[in-house]
């Protein structure tokens, strides 16, 4: 059994083809998800049809794979059982890969009002939040409210962030810049807000800086470290103690791992899984999680970091394991292998470090474009995407910048 | 001012392109809807994205019109005030293309059972549904269960009833065909109920029967014509007094004009304005109703019908009258130039109805589709979705199949 189809379920679903085995994949949504361009649907260049496949789709030449919608409540490694919403399923072997959500840092009643980015619904409030900001400003007299509105504020500098604040910097710079009669969308201010003292920590001091240069030289984004978001309203964030009016915050900064993690074993500070070094759980070789609710460390010592890359390994790597155990033996440990780390910016910005090659602008947005694209699953959504990019680019026009509204949702007045 | 942004409204505010005044057009959303097809969103051939468009985005060019995204609660023709959430506005000359919503013929309670299909967050609620529907079979282990949620029942044969109905079940004979490992999705049963005699009843009888013949043989919908709705609930749906299973109801059955047309004047039953034949209300030249919540006449004493070609006739000819009044002359009278009607039944099956040239099946299917695309406004879109159906046409893969899910829905039990 597979619970979750996110990068590292599906890679272990896939990597169990010839295996001799009925594999059961369960995941809450009937979709897996192209995270890494998730704040694209956000942003209104992609649709979410571009990013997200039916996973019983990827999955329909796999025979002995069925693929069930369902929510999993509970884990009970003691008497090999999960419990989803209606159904109790036995298993021999389980593999856990459900993924993290945002944390708030015992915040939780900034979410309301600071919406963070992990699935397709909420990439679709955060499109709806932007897009109606600016159609607010567009209404109001006061000039207070109308910069209130125009005002975006970003907290968490890590990848999503950065993406984030660049992205909707370039909106409003760009696609949206003849569209407004009353007001000017390159009055917007977008604000990146980061705790600790520089941009991108995962990347070198110097490749970090070169992101801080390009978001604020080629993207007009206000970079501000040091600062920590003290309070957290209606229309308002608090930034070191000072209060700054703004109607959208959009909330990057933290994670915690997937609930079920807490039913497998001890956790860390985020909730994720102290897992063996072979991805099974503590008295139970026939546990293993994986991915993003996993802490576990590389052959340097270092914490495997939370991305697909990561995941996909260690989906493949539990579904080696189970193979090994299904044939008497016993499991390998897990060795991390870091590829290189990329980061987007913005048009012609981003940074790169592959196996200590590092470049930085138009090269490394090139790069991440280039990857991106190949590791999209599934050839139709790849030449979309592709050609919704190539149109993009050379018009610098969003073509999905549709308010997606549920009918009953009340105008903010 | 303008209120609507649809077929009519949009037409209106793109035919006073050169007029010597402000515009202002109010909607309630973001975009512009390609309403005829709607029906593809919902069974998951295209994404919203590709049949809207944000209304600014296509007046970007037109420097005299301001576009607000507001809902309109009142309009009051004797101070020539709309009240807005929030704000009263002034008008001159109005121009009032509010729609049509579904209507349920006094049974409004049967809408959580049977939603309609005019919006994009219909067609995503009816998608949501429809594969949902599947995913919870696919779980059952009762049978009757599983063959209440293969059951599909299209309440209204107009053009409407007849796409879905069509739609629904290719869906379920081609793309899902190898999806499902428990269940078989050609099991599922469409079936198509109509109050009336016929199917498609504003085309001539013979087309009407081919139509019928096409829904039964080509995409093995079960037609039941002079069939009433005399209950509906929760998993079921009772027909002339008898009760059938069925986890999923759409309603295409009926029409209600836009409430706002209350307070122009005198309505017909399904709450259309009796408007003079030059489109104006009694008693207010300086006020327009056009589109789907107008009762008028054409030459020949027929109703003019509620499809998008009118919509766009009335909307141009109204911004025409507004024209004339700003130069000191009277309107005039709206006829209505009806250049034949299509309609869709599903791969290779359609009725076609061109000044007497009347045809069916795959000729009527390609004509359908070609002026579709034609009409599809704006290139980037018009490019995609044709690229989408193509590949679609070759693969009979359904790409947009998300299920777009509210994050706090609780599923099914």
């Amino acid at each position: 059994m597979i619970v979750g189809g996110g990068f590292g379920g599906l890679c272990a679903a896939l990597a169990l083809r010839h295996a001799p085995a009925r594999v059961l994949l369960l995941d809450r949504t009937n979709h897996h998800l192209f995270q890494p361009l998730l704040y694209q649907v956000a942003t209104s260049q992609l649709s979410p049809a571009d990013i997200a496949k039916p996973i019983r789709s990827i999955l329909r030449d796999q025979a002995n794979v069925t693929v069930a919608m369902s929510e999993v409540r509970e884990i009970c490694p003691a008497t090999r059982e999960v419990v989803t919403t209606g159904r109790r399923l036995k298993y021999d072997h389980l593999i856990v890969a459900g993924g993290a959500r945002h944390s708030y840092f015992g915040h939780d009643d900034w979410e309301a009002n600071a919406p963070g980015l992990k699935s397709l619904p909420d990439a679709l409030e955060i499109r709806r939040r932007v897009l109606t900001a600016f159609e607010q400003a567009e209404k109001y007299d006061d000039e207070a409210r109308r910069r209130s509105a125009m005002t975006f504020v970003v907290v968490g500098a890590g990848p999503t962030g950065v993406e984030m604040a660049g992205a909707i910097s370039e909106l409003a710079y760009t696609s949206l810049k003849s569209d407004f009669r009353r007001i000017n969308p390159r009055q917007a201010r977008v604000l990146l807000v980061e705790a600790g003292p520089r941009v991108l920590p995962a990347f070198t001091e110097d490749l970090s800086a070169s992101a801080k240069r390009q978001l604020e030289e080629k993207l007009r984004v206000e970079v501000l470290v040091n600062t920590r978001v003290t309070g957290l309203g209606e229309n308002f964030v608090e930034l070191n103690g000072e209060r700054l009016a703004a109607h959208t915050v959009i909330w990057a900064a933290g994670n915690a791992a997937s609930p079920l993690g807490r039913q497998l074993g001890e956790t860390d500070r985020a909730g994720r899984v102290l897992v063996n070094q072979d991805l099974t759980i503590p008295g139970h070789p026939e546990v293993q999680a994986v991915g993003d609710m996993v802490f576990i460390k590389d052959r340097a010592g270092r914490p495997v970091p939370g991305v697909a890359p990561a995941a996909m390994q260690m989906g493949r790597h539990a579904a080696r394991n189970v193979l090994r155990q299904l044939a008497g033996k016993p499991p390998t440990d897990f060795w991390y292998v870091d590829k290189g780390s990329l980061a987007t910016i913005g048009r012609h910005a981003g940074i790169a470090d592959l196996k200590g090659l590092r470049f930085s602008g138009t090269p490394a947005w090139l790069a991440w474009a280039l990857i991106h694209l190949f590791f999209l699953v599934g050839f139709r959504n790849r030449t979309l995407v592709f050609l919704q990019w190539a149109w993009a680019y050379v018009t610098y026009a969003r073509g999905a910048r549709l308010i997606n509204e549920p009918p009953d949702t009340p105008p903010r007045p």
